[in-house]
């Protein structure tokens, strides 16, 4: 027997569209939407009605980028797929796309079971996952094969960390042209990790111990030179690619160049790159520690740059790249050499509302915010039409979004499984007050009601964004 | 008592979504979708039912550019508002906006009330106006602040036509410094016309009158030169803007390079110049002449840097420059002189197929495909979410279209007022079946069943497609 | 009988090289160049040796760009011929290049004339001309060619000034094509002075009369609009294209993009853009007002643009654009409205200096000072090898500087007759020494030598640099 | 008792000067340049006169990339020192500079004097070492340090060669920061070798063995890709940087845009590049063989962008890259793999001529051609004004060439020790005549009066070409 839920009074917002509907949803999907007011819509009988006067109706956000539990540095992302997707969940996130690691010298098979052995019964919201190739080789080839048909279609390498998830060019070009033939998508950590190796070595020689020279030696200029070469590579390959995480000017520049050459090259961006800056890196006391990620946090004149791509669509995606570490106990390892701090930012809560407060400052609308956070990271990486919007026949992953709602994001109030706030203090406009994942209340009212295990793991197909 | 009409078991397509839904109307709106074959669908009555099995539900096309009965080069464009307006509809556009027309030295409001008059009551769909500014000066600026209150929110000007249509930059600055305080959106022809002329008037001098010289004056270098002035001159004022007919390559570069500084600057191209070249214009026997616009149409090489740009978004939008004259007696006015030519092409009744035939082709995708033709016009020109789309709340403009069906395209068949078609013999796949204008059918299984006066004088909204 | 002077003992520094050698003149051209000390140097006897030790022997300054006697804004700029070629060479320049004016509505020849007549007499170093065509029409285009012929071969016409020197892009490109066939060069003052004209008139509207709204409505996108513009008209004339006065980094970016693609554009900049900036057009008093010219004065941050242009060779020559007017009498004119100050700077007797300056601040190399000041000036307008270097056959305009000497600008001890220094206070490392001109001695270890009348108008064969 | 030679009525060609001088030398100098037929020109008595009547006379080449008995894939460079320089100087050539090699976990030391063995007392012309690092580490950065001051200020790197030449990122950023500091220059064979060898190998398993293959494998955009990553490096190092025998078209855009910026980047192409293409790595027989280098020959439309390049100095230097192996025996042991064929063309006997050619074709002026050929690489490598020059003070490397002469390319003819011509029936207009070396005679009248052994090492100063 069917369970219907019926949505009334919102603006329902939808990556093109704003209208006053009501929504109904059935068995777990949205079934129907109808002008509010209209015979059609009163007709509409259901167990369950929220009422959404004031309020926005829009999709779940779609995380693309996160690590929950993600083995670095000898040490673990403290999140949990528990806390963590919890911790979504109360920031209107209702899908998170997290990477399996393979190990070097493992299978790619050994690296996918064992993140959802992970995941499997402790999600609060649907995920899936991106496989993190570290280790190109006839083997791994095939596997990927079979992997884009299990629906695991998105495959990251890395240009950074030689030794640990380092490609070289020729894997690169590898894995890139196999892209090519099976519909996966190659994400790229665009920085130039030998270079930068160097770099580290030379500050520390020199005594440059504190945060901060992590966003000295991992220069600007070396994540443009890695993100063009991923390019060109991309090109002789004839595959698309989608860069992650894109903090430096000059790095949206070599996209923009590549998008203007009709190149699928397509980039995203983390909230921290677009609200916080290498300032916060130099906070004294050993406080900017919670700041090193990498890419790292720019000089603040970055930011523009990063807004106009994408308001331009230069840049298609914001996602978090969440990756918690504790300050007390975990970025304090890397107490008198900078390169010791796991590189890691807690962010997975925060996405919606800063985007949020981006559409209240004016750096977006209200649209552009959906389509950023919800409907193309879906389309990006195949979960479209299930997630990212809310039509007649999505899942029914919805949030009611409070746009008047003020709050201060805190250590104090946030959900997530780290010691401290990337943005503590800062005031924002905007909350999430109730969240359905296929139908299900997770968050309702501001109350937690959902449970580990409802989340299911999705299954993708293949890029849905390609020009 | 209301009229309901059901649209049952199509694929919906819009600029965002793809979906399998019925579509439920009343009173001319949609006022529901619901995915088909659910109880929420199958609950629903209707006068009316339409089924669109095997076939798209599509909202109707917006042609922002069109020009029935302009008078230019002493005759008339030979498509009334009657006649092109039904040609409109049979080709499944169901909005156009044409061109009302300041006389230099005469009012705004003169123009557009003999714009108005010439479309009272005649046309069979919704229309809107543009307005054209020939005349800049205190007492335009400010009728421009009234258009804008009043709906017309968009004005053209010319850098081509000294003598006729012509604008000089101190006026274009003026038009776009109140536009960029109004609301109002600058539309530009931009060809360096001062330069054309004297280029023209040396090629008749050196005896070469026939079309395809109209080609050779009118020089890519020359539209490029003119979009780059245009971009400047909106810079300094603040405003954004539009460029018409993109045609060289050279000029979407310009563009291209304004979007990546994250200007507000768009482009619309037209069909004639994604399908037809100078090729064409080179025909014997004064056909040529059939092809003579402007801008001109380019060489074949140029066309792929259109579909890279209606790709990349650096164009946002197709429209026709639907501006017809017969070859006998109106064309012909250009034998042994082509600058008396007049100039336009037929095409409103093309557009959406030949844009499907590039969905074919692999162009573009089929949201792209509704995206440039319906949404991105309507939200260019203020007529959404009225226009342009299907979901609850939009006006019931939709087209129910085959995409299997083949058709060739023909001055025999077609139904525009005007002796030859732009693409007589071609062969495309895809056809309009049934089209319902507010609800009410148009036209019915390739029948015509409207009816001149059904159309209505539609106001717009300022542009809701700002970065 | 000859007459023979020998050079000992200086550093002969070129455009291309740096040697110990001894120079011979004979009747008034260099004959020979010796290594110093060889006995080949030894063996020359002269009536005259100039002893150069410690000192550099360089090759006369060209000044292609000079306003003596302009009239403009109703009064005449203060510099006569005797004047300001006297001070020329006082700074180390040996060559003018002056610009005689068409009126509209007259002949080239009768503008020519009348400047030959000016000149007459009266100058003391050598002197040519270009011509301002104010007027293009077919009888214009004829004397080009005639003008041509007689060794006035280079062209300026302004987009700026509507009224007074503009030309429309119609004439503009007339001018071009002809220029294209003839072997002239087009010097374009490349501003849109129809739209700065507007951004006046409001600036004035609005009790904005201050000097430094002369910087603010002749804005930087203006020059670089009209660059853009210019330089699509030379390639669509298939001519060279020289742009004067460039100031902003904007137009000197368009002349990169230009210079990329292979086209024969080039630019000049004059020393005020490089070493003053809009905070000198700001100073109280109207003491502003002394630094209005145009193109305008630019915010400081253009100035790296421009030494970044010299550098790279995208910016060729550093010419004066000299044409001073007094403040007292002069400059007044324009209190109270910014538009009526008469547009012009003293320089002409300051430019080898500040450029000498630039070698010692490292923004330049000694031979590109002489590149940019001596021989590329000479060739652009074909004066080499009579001008510009010192190789035997060349004139002997040689200037002994002394690159250890400090002096002060000053207005107490300039030789411009002009009431005020644009440099006043100005501590520089450098001076001029001797210098001779074919030869004779017209400053002699820093005293005047020279006589009105010794300068001989010098007829010019065209561009000697195109690529 | 000094030795004097006089070369009277020639046309003297410099980079920057055209001068009808007689020459004076004496003891292997330029002591004086006069005009000719004034007394001081024929006061001179000399031992020796050359008439150089209707003849250019001009500085001696400087082929600043030359390998002579180079070592690769199993073989030895066809030509020695002895037979290489000799052959030099018959086409125009009076300096080379060959590069030394270091080995992997060799210092660079030996390599040195391994190649000043070879070089010693067999030499023709004068030469000068580069040095190839192959291996940098600590040792290696301080060897460096002592090479620049002994007269060795360039260091070449290679990002192509894996296992072989090859330096990583990270010792690339080391060598540039050493170079920064010490003076060097960094040369960079710019192909991302890594990739290509990802295809040579994907290309060997298709069965695609041919010698057109190596052209097809080592992508344009690996080459721009290459270039791009080095321009990057050099600037975090902030050094200078010379990318060696640049072919592709994309690969010149990436300097363009380096140099726009105002770095010190520079380029270097070869006559290879200039005057074959593809079209002869696809001829039949294995003849293609013959024509196999790296970077590769490209399809004929790089042409344009090479020509370009120098036009506007964004390429600087034409070198040779000589690197001959004969058919019969060496470029044999890649028949059945494209991959075993030695790199390498003949080429130090033809680049003069062709370069001439290139003038009387109208891609460059004859003082550019000296420039590119002569000056230019004589500053780059730190050899001016000893070399590249003639000039008081000069070393008296001259050759008399005469514009007039027709010659046909041919190995019958040539005087490179290896058994093709690539150029092969080549009719060219200009030759070489008589070759000066220090004054002595290598060349007279087309015959050689040289010896082995008069050439002697050149230590060389750092960088004389920074912007």
């Amino acid at each position: 027997m069917s369970s219907r839920t019926v949505i009334r009074n919102g603006l329902v917002i939808t990556a093109s569209d704003e209208i006053h509907a009501d929504v109904l949803i059935e068995d777990g999907r949205v079934v129907a939407l109808a002008a509010t007011g209209t015979p059609a819509a009163e007709s509409w009988t259901a167990e369950k009605t929220i009422d959404a006067t004031g309020k926005y109706v829009i999709p779940g956000g779609v995380d693309a980028h996160t690590h929950m539990e993600l083995p670095f540095g000898g040490t673990f992302a403290s999140d949990t797929f528990e806390t963590g997707t919890r911790a979504a969940a109360w920031g209107g996130t209702i899908t998170i796309v997290d990477f399996a690691v393979q190990s070097v010298g493992r299978s790619l098979r050994e690296g996918l079971d064992a993140w959802n052995a992970k995941a499997d019964g402790n999600c609060a919201i649907d995920y899936a996952f991106h496989m993190i190739v570290s280790d190109v080789n006839q083997e791994t080839l095939k596997e990927m094969d079979l992997l884009v048909q299990e629906g695991v279609t998105s495959f990251k390498q890395f240009m950074a960390y030689p030794g640990v998830f380092y490609s070289d060019d020729g894997q690169i070009l590898r894995a890139m042209q196999r892209s090519a033939e099976n519909g996966g998508l190659i994400m790229m950590h665009a920085e130039n990790g030998i270079a930068i190796d160097v770099l580290v070595e030379q500050a520390l020689a020199r005594g440059e111990t504190d945060p901060r020279f992590h966003g000295e030696v991992r220069k600007a200029l070396l994540e443009a030179e890695a993100t063009h070469r991923a390019i060109k590579l991309a090109q002789v390959a004839g595959a698309p690619l989608y860069v992650v995480h894109v903090s430096a000017q000059e790095a949206v520049a070599e996209i923009a160049r590549a998008r203007d050459e009709g190149l699928n090259v397509f980039g995203e961006t983390c909230p921290q790159y677009l609200f916080l800056s290498t300032d916060n890196l130099a906070e004294p006391d050993f406080e900017g520690s919670k700041y090193v990620c990498s890419t790292p946090l720019r000089p603040k004149e970055h930011q523009a740059a990063l807004w106009r791509g994408l308001r331009t669509n230069d840049l298609q995606v914001v996602s978090t790249d969440h990756c918690p570490f504790c300050f007390v106990g975990q970025k304090e390892l890397g107490r008198g050499d900078f390169s010791k701090i796991p590189n890691g930012l807690p962010g997975v809560e925060n996405r919606m509302d800063l985007l949020h407060q981006a559409v209240v400052d004016g750096h977006i609308s209200r649209r552009r915010w959906i389509e950023i956070a919800c409907a193309t990271p879906a389309r990006m990486f195949g979960l479209y039409p299930k997630k990212g919007t809310i039509a007649p026949g999505a899942d029914a992953d919805i949030v009611i979004y409070d746009p008047h709602a003020e709050q201060v994001m805190s250590v104090e109030t946030h959900h997530m499984n780290v010691d401290y706030s990337a943005y503590e203090g800062k005031r924002v406009t905007g909350q999430v007050e109730t969240v359905l994942s296929r139908g299900e209340p997770v968050i309702t009212e501001r109350e937690f009601t959902g449970r580990a295990g409802h989340g299911v793991y999705t299954p993708r197909s293949t890029c849905q964004y390609l020009l």
